[in-house]
């Protein structure tokens, strides 16, 4: 489902500098009132690259804040972590745009220009375990419709989210990413493994297997035995991998959140292998537009006070 | 020198050398034809740290080969794979000690000595899945007893096994030791954590997170943010991780196997371990008798075809 624009909305200020920087990216957005994107800024100086934020931030947005000087400028993503700029603590959920506008945290710069920083969002389960993320919310926002929504934004910490009527109600964690990696270059199962080419066959292979008895520790022995054994090639044993993972990943949210239909928010390779996985486990599986954390985070400059 | 033994059962030669010959370790031992340990041998030349495979045997065993013209020599353990000494191929399941012992691969060493290789087992799921093991078969047959028996050998590659009446009918492999390891030491999980000290506590926790929905991928993030949040000390967080795989690892197995009673082999340290887990999910567990290994060698030379 992509964004709908709610006539109810308040109107933000005249122009909005947006920016998603996150652990290894930083993207910003030069927006109108109306989330339009006007110009924008792509580059690797993510929290991890870079030392010097406040420059940073100058180097790559100055000259649209110099020109615009009643911009609002919005910050999400790892920056507001501990790790990062400043750190904004995080709004529990459930939380909607009202909720996480209400806490931005803010900042003036070397420069004199006042940022706002988004908060992440904590959880804890009815159990008492703890969830976080920080910088998903603002895409979320960006995605969000009308009733219950299940989403997937996927990734090396993969985020599931149910959101009903905008507001963010739980979420959880899955580690498939930095799992995937690490059982690649990091255990038996690498050594048989030669590249990351996408094999469509083993992939749906690997999703199958995880619908299978003996859960997920049993399954990773396949990609072992299938190189061992000749079953599968060994540029096809890192898509078997990739199946087995994210088939298990689907299952245990659809067991969490009993969805059968998900909204997939991320890179276009990356959305698209998941909807693969969704719709061979049995779940329809829509794409969500692009650009979600600059309209996220247009809802919430409107919702914000100066 | 008269056997002690099971009145039943083939008689072997006088005496017995067997090696139970892993990646990581060698452990000896000098038997009569009843089993009983007359010598040991153990140290770290497993095939990972030596190359001279025909060196290493005679500077452990050597002595007692020739005290001993008679002795049959076996060897069993990842001395048999291709990284090894000779290659002794695979004997498919269901197998029991007199198939494996048909299957014993012989060579002469370079002293003239006769010694063979004891292969490893594999096993072909219904739906196309392989499994192997190496080594295990011969603690398996060391323990194997009357009617069924669920056995785990938990390890780096922890086997599952379902045995009846002595014959290994079926097993499964999981990669939680590796996985353990990978985990820790590769994703931002061992961020936090400082030492491996065992805290019951937090191990039962990470049990308990198990059966939890969301799956283990999920589970996982626990040990993030019981860290982040300060739900256990620095030093806790290996025992959680730990719960939370062992836990998976068990669950798994159950599915697997439908068993309600469970023989854990292995180590005492890592079968208490597993004894703990078991219990808390409901599970019978029964710890088995020490020098498996030894016990399983002297079932194979008693069937073995000089």
């Amino acid at each position: 489902m992509t964004a709908v624009k709610h006539s109810a909305e308040a109107r933000g200020p005249a122009r909005l500098i947006g920016v998603d920087w996150g652990t290894s990216s930083f993207r910003a957005y030069l927006m109108d009132a109306g989330g339009k994107v006007l110009d924008r800024r792509e580059s690797a100086d993510g929290i991890l690259a870079v030392q010097d934020f406040d420059g940073t931030l100058e180097r790559h947005c100055g000259a649209w804040a110099d020109a615009h000087r009643d911009a609002s400028i919005l910050l999400a993503g790892m920056i507001g972590s501990r790790q990062g700029w400043i750190e904004a603590p995080y709004c529990p959920c459930p939380a909607g745009a009202e909720e996480i506008a209400a806490r931005l945290t803010r900042h003036v710069t070397a420069r004199g220009r006042t940022v706002a920083f988004v908060p992440g969002l904590s959880w804890s389960s009815p159990s008492g375990a703890d969830d976080v993320m920080r910088g998903e919310e603002t895409q979320i926002l960006g995605v969000a419709g009308k009733g219950r929504q299940v989403m997937v934004l996927p990734g090396s910490h993969s985020k599931w989210v149910e959101v009903f009527d905008g507001r963010i109600l739980r979420f959880a964690t899955f580690l498939t990413g930095e799992f995937f990696a690490a059982m690649s270059k990091h255990t038996i199962l690498g050594r048989l493994m030669a590249g990351e080419a996408h094999d469509p066959k083993a992939f749906a292979a690997g999703i199958a297997a995880s619908a299978e008895p003996g859960g997920l520790l049993h399954h990773l022995f396949r990609v072992r035995t299938g190189g061992l054994f000749g079953r599968w090639p060994a540029d096809s044993l890192s898509s078997l991998l990739s199946g087995i993972a994210i088939g298990h990943e689907i299952r245990g949210a659809r067991d969490f959140f009993g969805a059968d239909r998900v909204l997939v928010v991320g890179g276009a390779a990356l959305a698209a292998r998941y909807a693969e996985a969704l719709g061979s486990l049995g779940l329809a599986a829509e794409i969500g537009a692009p650009d979600a954390a600059a309209r996220g985070l247009t809802r919430l400059a409107a919702r914000s006070v100066p």
